[in-house]
């Protein structure tokens, strides 16, 4: 193997690999980024057996071949290099040199065939949709996934085919158990239902920001076990949660006592200002929503107290409620539009909060019950 | 307790005593600002004991009166306040009511009488010096002094009287046993020389924060026990530590065997790039200067090689030596000239670093054993 490749794309390249291989792997070979050079040029695989990412880059091959090298310990290195052109040359012993400037590199490598295969995906049903319209369906869903939770099933978004006037609609939904948030967007094609419908918290995550910079269409791909992302230059295939997302349908209340219209950068900072004296554990603020307008208040045992007023339209009798400050800004933080409706029950029943200016998502929020 | 303050001006007091406080206190009024407000304006003052800084900051002061407040707790409440003028009023409860904008924070105070009285200095005589010159003195000084040596006189910066042609020049001296550097500028007025003369790390690194900013003179005693720096609106009072500092000049040779003139960016950038593979423990690269250049290696187990070239001039002949990188990359990253000249002996004898374009500081590196 023998190539020139420039040090930006290599660097991209690594900084892709090194977020995907697992940090103390079980097996050596899973640290590792495996480079295969061919005529079209480089590509570049690296997977944590849960998730692949195959991508391609630009590179001058003067001779095929393929290599594995630990992928954090190239990324460090490739990082620092200076100058423009990298030549990357697997030398005699084994090792593959890496040229730039006066720095010469010899890195370690493994056995390119011990490098695990990427299994195939037996589907051949795939939907397309616009890049931007997936990253902001990501983007309104990923925070409310449960990072590592016992019931399995929440531990990852929850894809299913919705009805909609205007055609075809793909949603996602996520939720912890404390909020629960869906986004959706249109596709093309067909998708492809499988027995579970799971993505994984970490392959959501890596698809994001894979997708970051790339403005076109996407295929995304649902098989028994897996889901394939595609785009060009770019392969992702994720291995499905094998587990139940609930029917979270039935948390969501049909039907709404109270509505509440708020400016939302006017909640979100009143909220962060409040929640600097919410109590650590729940990080509980108390909501009194009156006519007069809303009153949030919250006190920290030896630190003292905090009252914050906050403009609003109220229809409906006035409440208290308590809710988790964070679980709040988290929502009002991917909500883009400037009004937000929270539409409320009684006092520990689910709040919704609706982004006035964007009838494709919807996000829930329960309370906690206050002192 | 009355007053309005604006707000950036709040942060800036709180922020610098945050700064200073301890963080888990043996007594907790030592998590404490004390804030005093006179017709003169609010005085803020912070200590942990071994360091006590006394800023004044501008208020409009309805009532005087004083309180001690959590600087942390406190600081983080500022920060995220919104609105430019801050009403500060000691209420009925004993509470320090925070209002700004639609905020109300009440927070919890401690007795005010409670919190330590600042020592007095015993001490008339001062130096004056341009708080610019100190600024770069210290910045050349302070990375080098130990953060925490069981040789307990390594913990702090030396001060002493230096003769030069140009007029008296005070020289601040640090070293961790590794490393030893000196820097110096010239002052007016009179150096006191107290019993000790070492500043601790901490104090050093605050003052060159509350330097920050400020271009003027700066006024320095030296007491039997402790340092006090005046600057408008600002006293520093640190204790010295009660210590001995090696004798410095013994370490530094007296004549040299070989000198080495090289481009200071060239040499750091290199080094920066070899480290990556230089072995964790002992960060050693071998340095090879001969007359075709300066070849630098490094090898890390399971992880590969590197080489690199850089030009020299030498006068004198070849060697071979180890260094510690990030001690040498520390050393030229505080240095500003575009040439730097290396001072050799032997391979195990210490190593000058001179800037070509200052003749006011002295950095020495110990070398390490090569395999």
């Amino acid at each position: 193997m023998d190539l020139l490749i420039h040090r930006d794309e290599l660097v991209r390249a690594l900084a892709r690999a090194q977020g995907i291989v697992e940090k103390r792997p079980t097996l050596q070979i899973l640290s590792a980024v495996h480079l295969q050079a061919t005529a079209e040029g480089l590509r570049a695989t690296a997977t944590d057996k849960t998730m692949t990412v195959i991508a391609d880059y630009q590179a001058t091959v003067r001779t095929p071949g393929e290599v594995a090298v630990d992928a954090s310990n190239f990324f460090q290195v490739a990082k620092v290099l200076s100058g423009d052109i990298v030549t990357l040359t697997l030398i005699d012993s084994g090792r593959l040199e890496v040229r730039c400037g006066a720095s010469v590199f010899k890195l370690a490598t493994f056995n390119a065939a011990d490098f695990p295969v990427t299994p195939a995906l037996d589907q051949a049903r795939a939907l397309m949709m616009e890049a931007g319209a997936l990253r902001r369906v990501i983007d309104r869903v990923h925070f409310a996934v449960a990072p590592d939770d016992n019931r399995y099933g929440l531990n990852g978004a929850h894809v299913e085919d919705t009805a909609a006037a205007t055609g075809a609609v793909v949603r996602f939904v996520g939720t912890d158990g404390n909020r629960l948030c869906w986004a959706q967007a249109p596709y093309t094609g067909e998708l492809g239902i499988g027995r579970k419908m799971l993505l994984p918290r970490k392959g959501l995550g890596e698809i994001r920001k894979l997708l970051e910079g790339y403005e076109g269409e996407v295929s995304l791909a649902f098989g028994d076990r897996a889901a394939l992302l595609q785009f060009p230059g770019v392969m992702v295939h994720v291995r499905l949660l094998e587990a139940d997302f609930p029917d979270y349908r039935q948390v969501l209340p049909a039907s709404y006592k109270r509505r509440v219209l708020v400016d939302r950068e006017a909640l979100r900072e009143a909220l962060r200002r409040v929640s600097i004296l919410a109590t650590d554990a729940t990080n509980s603020v108390r909501f009194q929503f009156s006519s007069e307008g809303l009153v949030l208040t919250a006190r920290k045992a030896d630190a003292g107290d905090v009252r914050e007023d906050v403009a609003i339209e109220l229809s409906g009798e006035p409440i208290a409620m308590g809710f988790n400050a964070r679980f709040v800004i988290e929502v009002l933080s991917v909500m883009e539009g400037g009004r937000v409706a929270l539409e409320l029950g009684e006092a520990l029943a689910p709040c919704i909060l609706k982004d006035m200016d964007d009838d494709n998502a919807l996000f829930v929020v329960m309370p906690v019950r206050l002192d």
